[in-house]
């Protein structure tokens, strides 16, 4: 297939090199930055462009790789050109409708996995999910999704933006977890890495059973001793605090419901 | 070595195990609800002991697998034996001196991982962090857990309680955010199968990367449209919504310390 490229971000190089490595042929990557345009090009062997009246081809799907904010706009932009092509944001939280009112056919293809700039790791399992505002475009961007994956599913706005939402708590939230729990044992010369196994069980029992069977920990045993010592232990780690607080209360809470957790 | 169980519970069963199948001998396990300590005798080829004055014989180690609040109070109770053994707990919380301060020897060993009664995936991967009072205890105690696994560390008190609190932390509040995320998905009837990869991603970056480098998502890029759509999805899920403040202030105020979150 065909495909053209907006943006020359982390969205844009990691579809734009997914799209490559599966045959396709990229007909532009269209930017404002014209160094990042012509890197990105090269990367893809395509053409790079700054002014959208450079497009001389309309491509079979034209990827709005650009944030969420801006995908309308963008869309707008590209309306008076009248291209026939299938324009497609890749957005987890955007409506298929900032698309669709200025340009038609309209689709979505939303990878769920943090993409960057370097290489994607497994991409044969990044899930896509698709929506389009007709059967065939849909057809046509099933097709390109399972040309770059195998784990395609098409699902409407609502179920997409909840998904995403999902996304946000299981990847950004436990990074930021992560990030505090790191700089709180390299204040102690503790290595982050004595961790790894303990991460590795909570994802092994993820895949396996249940989250809710698997909870442990002084909050769900309702051992408020352990739970006040780490609270004092973090008096001078504000965010780890705020934490450590908010879950102890819910997880205390749902375990104990006839009981208050302590105030501060 | 002859090791002694004080305790009929999850960690109980787990060190038992562990420790006979590493070739030790279980000398008891003493319980007070006999049917329990009867089950995990039988499981160890043990004796069975509901009371402490049926001990016949000192272990070179006994295993003080009770609750944290317990373990002062137990080997308190025990004290009048003047048993020639290495009194140990196994504790990340609690401090040595809950011991040594009813018996001599006194160790710790505290296994960083979530025990079951039932069995231990990859228990030599288990990282062992030991303690003792004196030089030749720790010496045993190192020999004891290292037939066990692979990782054993000799950490004193105020370490051991860092990193206690940097597993719940990991552990503990990453799986009740599963809890959470599994309902909610529930709920619109997705699979919770769907975050796999992702969660998989962050991992699998956590063992490479400092989690700082990889953090993404709408607070760290500052999307606050995103987020107040994200927040309003939520509005009917109180603990969901909770997180999701918290953890977007946090990440938000971090990546943007010019900036102020808004108020709900």
């Amino acid at each position: 297939m065909t495909i053209g490229i907006v943006g020359t971000g982390n969205a844009a190089w990691a579809l734009g090199k997914l799209s490559k490595n599966a045959g396709h042929d990229i007909l532009f990557v269209l930017g404002r930055d014209e160094a990042k345009a012509i890197e990105l090009a090269k990367e893809l062997s395509s053409k790079p462009i700054v002014e959208k009246h450079e497009i001389s081809a309309a491509p079979d799907i034209t990827l709005l790789a650009v944030s969420d904010d801006s995908i309308s706009q963008v869309c707008k932009s590209l309306a008076p050109l009248q291209l026939d092509t299938i324009m497609t944001h890749l957005s987890g939280s955007t409506s298929i409708t900032s698309i669709s009112e200025h340009h038609s056919p309209a689709g979505v293809v939303y990878p769920m996995q943090t993409l960057r700039k370097g290489s994607v790791s497994r991409p044969d399992c990044i899930p896509f999910y698709i929506n389009a505002t007709d059967a065939e475009s849909l057809a046509q961007l099933r097709k390109y999704a399972q040309s770059l994956s195998t784990r395609v599913f098409e699902i409407d706005d609502e179920q997409r933006r909840k998904l995403h939402l999902a996304a946000v708590i299981t990847n950004n939230f436990i990074n930021y977890q992560l990030i505090e729990v790191y700089d709180f044992l390299q204040e102690q010369q503790i290595s982050f890495q004595h961790l790894k196994p303990l991460f590795e069980e909570t994802m092994n029992k993820f895949t396996k059973v249940p989250p809710e069977i698997s909870q442990t920990g002084p909050a769900k045993r309702g051992d408020l001793n352990v739970i006040k010592k780490h609270l004092d232990l973090l008096k001078s780690h504000h965010d780890l605090y705020e934490m450590y607080y908010l879950f102890s209360k819910l997880i205390y809470e749902k375990f104990h419901p006839k009981e208050k957790f302590p105030k501060r």
